[in-house]
């Protein structure tokens, strides 16, 4: 094995942000030595990481000449130029998670036809150059409202995505290549992370569940374990272990998915790195979500992946009406309650919907957690000066 | 409550050694700036803080410069400058601890003569001013073999302890300030944690149990929760809480007690901050002892200090014979052990005896835990290239 720890070897990231900061943790945990490369000089691991080189992700140059520089290279971000990952590749650096894996995964048509091809349940989908095909289709009955229209490419946090029920609808949308998904009524979002090492070992972490607002329609609460039956969670593991052999994946494989109203696991789309729904991973697993990417992508043996208690996520996002200086109104509030643990993610500003961070609360009993979980999302407020 | 979060607050740390290194992540966690003193420019800290200072800890100046460009100031270290503490204190500066605490703390001397002027439970002692002076009551049968001798200052570790039993033993001491305590014999080694702060918000952490080589006399295990009655625990809980009333302390104080053959329970030494026996807290307590120790001296809430699962600490020291570059042989082993979890404090180079890191064990069961900590300790090698 490799000596990665106090050594002069050099961990790559390719990414900057909250989860290159929440995985610096681990590589300090280690002391594994990580040089990071960002377009923003302020990103979150600006400061913390050992070496920073600003860049642009997606330029071939910047991302070619930082990986000459590392001896293993990773992403805390899918949205990087894949062609200078190739050449690396070519010339004999590892990266995980393969280069291959991520021109599957940057792409969401690329994706859905994987999963048709390799009899990977999802919804039904059509795939568009642009977006006057999708207007052709329509016009010609080919396909028919209501549906999900998702960009291709570059879509992050629920960008990029958009429920069409008219021709109206269709107007704000940019003009690039996207999919069209049949809208499945689902009982349950579920996720499934998956972890394998270049040995081939492959661990697996408990289904979560996003819970919906009643009315907003946005995920309020990742919960852990998922409330659902076992034949259910046992469905959605091996769906995601399958995902995972088939694109002889290595690294940390987010998988989310629908329970349908007849207990169809359908996958959504996957993240080929550490994911929003293992962020309870911190404080309720044996081994978090990003001690584990460490592990798989530098082929050390995998960790326990089972809970010490049920965990509760709410992101932390910035709230209408407010932009500039950020202040956590009343986050002393949340710090009176046993099991809560906030998240910030070292962004000075906050702007509508940004993500500033994340509270976990775990607890024995996840009817308590849940509880708790609803009387942190009342109380802290992400608001500016 | 001062905005900590995400803003221009600067919390200045003194010493940026291992434990530092571990408040950084709690720091990191909550997006607070820390602004760190330490005379190593390679100190474990010196990478990922916002701002590291080189100078003398034990300077004056250092000290007072240092504490000028900080809003709030505390310790990972309690062998700093104390006269600059109290300049700066008098000059409006917050210092948790306070300065007056980390007088007393400093001189083990001081500490004894503070437990009996408050009736706190401690072994019997005396107290000199030069070796001369014990050599002069030895020869004159004030004080009798055997006895533990102790230094007064800068004893670090198992550092400036020794058991005399004759004069020959007495020869290799230095000639300092110090004190002798009468030899207790002990059924266990325990520690409490308590943590304060400002508002006067107290929380204590179960009694750890420092388990002993049968043969070296060297503690090899923190156990957490003691293998003691309850009765015990209640006892050695109620005297570490007296202990901090009785110095009105604010901050994290670790009490190391004695136990004795008939469950008295004497109070040892007391360390101002996050400390070993407190390090299962990372994987085992709802609340590490990191966490709790920024939680009290920024007088936020205290989290819970109830533990999720049974922990047990095992420190990596550098193996004898082995000089330079650090290995960790094995490391690959132990990582494939559920719950085990290496940290690695970030020194390049081992040396005999020298505090690399730590191994946390957690398991529900406790005597799992203790089995795998055994394992542990038997695979694990710190040595050289």
């Amino acid at each position: 094995m490799k000596n990665y720890f106090s050594s002069d070897f050099k961990l790559g990231i390719l990414g900057g942000g909250q989860l290159g900061r929440m995985l610096l943790t681990e590589t300090q945990k280690f002391d594994i030595y990580t040089s990071i490369l960002d377009g923003n000089p302020n990103a979150p691991c600006a400061q913390i990481c050992n070496n920073f080189v600003v860049g642009d992700l997606l330029d071939f140059d910047a991302v070619y000449n930082f990986g000459k520089t590392v001896d293993i290279l990773t992403i805390e971000i899918e949205n990087v130029n894949i062609d200078a990952l190739d050449k690396l590749q070519a010339e004999g650096l590892t990266i995980y998670p393969k280069p291959k894996d991520l021109r599957i995964i940057q792409s969401k048509a690329r994706q859905k036809h994987f999963y048709f091809d390799h009899q990977i349940p999802t919804a039904p989908f059509s795939h568009f150059a642009y977006l006057e095909e999708l207007h052709h289709c329509l016009e010609n009955s080919i396909i028919s409202f209501p549906f999900v229209w998702k960009a291709a490419r570059f879509g992050y946090d629920g960008n990029g995505v958009k429920i069409v029920r008219s021709f109206a609808d269709l107007e704000s949308l940019p003009n690039v290549e996207c999919i069209t998904e049949q809208l499945i009524p689902f009982k349950n979002e579920l996720a499934v992370i998956v972890a394998r090492n270049a040995d081939g070992e492959t661990k697996t972490y408990p289904v979560v569940e996003m819970e919906f607002h009643p009315e907003a329609n946005q995920v309020e609460y990742v919960i852990c374990p998922a409330r659902i039956e076992e034949s259910v969670a046992k469905k959605a593991q091996d769906l995601a272990l399958k995902v995972v052999k088939d694109l002889d994946f290595i690294g940390l494989l987010a998988v989310e998915m629908f329970q349908t109203e007849t207990n169809e696991i359908l996958v959504n789309e996957v993240a080929p790195r550490p994911h929003n729904s293992g962020h309870y991973s911190i404080e309720a697993s044996y081994t978090n979500q990003f001690e584990q990417h460490l592990r798989s992508i530098l082929n050390l043996p995998l960790g326990n992946t089972a809970s010490k208690v049920a965990g509760i996520m709410v992101n932390l996002v910035g709230e209408e009406g407010f932009s500039g200086d950020v202040i956590y109104q009343n986050i002393e509030e949340i710090l009176k309650i046993d099991g809560v643990t906030p998240h910030i993610y070292g962004k000075k500003e906050t702007r509508p919907f940004r993500k500033m961070g994340h509270v976990t609360i775990v607890n024995a009993d996840i009817d308590k957690a849940r509880k708790i979980a609803q009387q942190v999302k009342e109380t802290i407020r992400v608001i500016s000066k």
